[in-house]
């Protein structure tokens, strides 16, 4: 019993006694529970509203510390103020997520090291690029005894294998590492739309379940699973399968189509990440890191729409080009994904398992008018389901 | 060897002989092989391009006739002609689909013991409620060896098992029967638009192959799995998730919320399924029938279209009333089915493993506003699929 406890106990009398004793009580959460803090490095759309998710959980649960760091990468704004001066005076990342309140308790810091050095929950959400940069300065810096999670899509997939961002950041900085994928459109769930998604882990469950503590709200449901691998795959090749989706669109090919192409993808995901990792699970594509990414991804989203738009101009005009019209800076992954997955798959002889992957680097990279998209079916011998899954993974075996 | 082949052989010099060998014999047709011969019984909109779909083939491939025989419901239309008559003239079903050339082989019939007499392959595709009559004047008056599936969708669920069409035409007919789903929207196969169907079977493998033989083109693609009971229960319990899909739309609460809903839906058809039918395959909602099906149906189709209005108007107008004004005397399904899983479920006291299921027939009962559809949330425990699915084996063993 601490301190504060034991005061009230004995100042009070009994009955009124018992009742305090059932409020937080504010001092045993420094002294004999394990403390969590929690640190988000990054600051963008996604890391912002990823911040306020934390922030409501940390002030509501005992476990936390109420303050969330936040590593913000430090810029002038046109008004000459630093970001991090208007996040912490406004509570508003007014450049990456205006109008939104991200809680008091999120403090904006320019400084990576200090802003993790206490910290012993460390949310990784940063553009892809940077991690290996990022974590060669954190290296050594942060307290052994902390775990990781990344939020980050949009991993390279090379022959010598993928190069998970979960697997970088554990090796780098010699922590546990698992990942959050879902539909997510971050806008959304800075509105507070009902959304989902899964935490995908590896080895440490009761990790797993503090993470889901800290995103979940009663908008925003999350689940564990134990498949890191499957979870973060997923998160990058359903861009690919957003670019087929986005060439049915642009050939205004109708709904059924797009079903089909979706579905197809979905398969392919599937094959695909259990020929690299055998131990990646089906199930995990009927979470919403699978499935329901997938829908969210091909239904909007910004590789369907620059697929649609080529398809449009019939293959005249450039991804390189319609990117930049269209995404204001933003990068297009698929693309770039589908390349690397097919290296992946011609070094290993297996092209013709994945005739949908195929297609969208065969069209992106202008072999193959965007109709090609369709012609898939006349691929033979078509391979069902599970003669694929058994194939995939005797091949991961060969390799 | 049959007569055109001894013809063949003696009537000309050894090499010649040879290839002619290898060139499809018109008699042989007729003799030593068994010949398929097809009825399709039924002729709206799905049926009149099932037909057109089966008239390529039945033209293309030696082991079944040429001629499609299809039962028609016979009307007089405005001019005062026959349906039957303008479908054997124009060979356009001018009424259900019209502006498509269902190919000349395809011949009307307006009798339907006459048109099922001769056929040892049946394809049943009327409105569901039509097929306990049917079933009951053709009892004995088809060939022993018929061989049937059904493309009719939206069977009973009742608290005694569900009414699977694909049972009823087996036991009433005496055949086996196996059945087809998918992504199907009728008018865009008809256009010859990329799409993609399942053949559910039970134990006839060949017999499901053949049937895929029949259906399948460069367009509609077909594959089969031993599961005829999945398949067909996806057919029917997707309509339920369509309408929930529906009240987000009209609720506009974007493609997050819209994914986490058709995912929670994929889920719950699946362990609704397998909790009817432990047999029943993880990987059938994979194919065309499950996720796919379940995509195109969320996007467009009359169950989410009802649920947007519904949803829109607040739940103030009702779903009769709704239907009546938006679909041209067409009938929805996922209400009258979320009320039927809805009394299963009860039955067997698991309502609280489906709160999607649920929320859908609280709501179109108007218990429950149309937001309440993405208060499931709220549902305390949560269970994870492969729980749901361990249970549900168990509720049915139970029962």
């Amino acid at each position: 019993m601490c301190f504060y406890c034991l005061f009230v106990f004995y100042s009070v009398p009994p009955p009124f006694a018992i009742v305090s004793l059932s409020f937080p009580c504010p001092l045993r959460r420094n002294n004999d529970v394990i403390m969590y803090k929690v640190t988000v490095v990054g600051s963008g759309n996604w890391g912002s509203v990823a911040a306020k998710l934390i922030a409501s959980n940390t002030l509501r649960l005992n476990s936390f510390h109420d303050e969330v760091r936040m590593w913000v990468f430090e810029e002038k704004l046109p008004s000459g103020e630093k970001l991090t001066d208007v996040i912490n005076k406004t509570n508003e990342n007014v450049k990456y997520l205006p109008g939104i309140k991200l809680g008091k308790n999120v403090v904006a810091d320019p400084d990576l090291e200090n802003a993790v050095k206490d910290a012993n929950m460390l949310v990784f959400v940063t553009p892809h690029q940077f991690m290996e940069g990022i974590c060669k300065r954190l290296a050594g810096k942060i307290r052994p005894d902390a775990e990781g999670i990344s939020l980050i899509k949009g991993m390279e997939v090379k022959k010598e294998g993928p190069c998970m961002i979960s697997t970088l950041i554990s090796k780098r900085l010699g922590i546990n590492c698992s990942v959050l994928m879902g539909a997510n459109i971050a806008n959304e769930i800075a509105m507070e739309k009902f959304s989902e998604a899964t935490v995908g882990y590896s080895k440490n469950k009761e990790a797993a379940e503090r993470w889901v503590q800290l995103f979940r709200t009663p908008y925003f449901i999350v689940t564990d699973v134990q498949d890191v691998e499957g979870v973060e795959l997923c998160g990058t090749l359903k861009n690919v399968v957003a670019i087929a989706a986005g060439f049915v669109d642009g050939l205004e090919m109708g709904n059924n189509t797009k079903a089909a192409i979706m579905r197809i993808g979905l398969n392919e995901m599937m094959v695909f990440s259990k020929m690299l990792f055998p131990s990646v699970k089906e199930s995990t594509y009927f979470e919403s890191c699978g499935v329901a990414d997938l829908i969210t991804t091909c239904l909007g989203g910004r590789n369907r729409k620059v697929g649609e738009a080529y398809a449009r101009y019939g293959g005249k005009r450039s991804f390189d080009e319609l990117e930049a019209e269209l995404l204001n800076g933003q990068k297009l992954q698929g693309v770039l994904t589908a390349l690397e997955v097919h290296e992946v798959l011609s070094d290993r002889g297996c092209v013709h398992m994945f005739p949908l992957f195929s297609a969208v680097h065969a069209i992106s990279a202008g072999r193959l008018p965007p109709s090609a998209i369709v012609e898939i079916s006349n691929e033979k011998p078509r391979y069902t389901l599970h003669y694929k899954l058994r194939e995939a993974v005797v091949f991961h075996v060969k390799k």
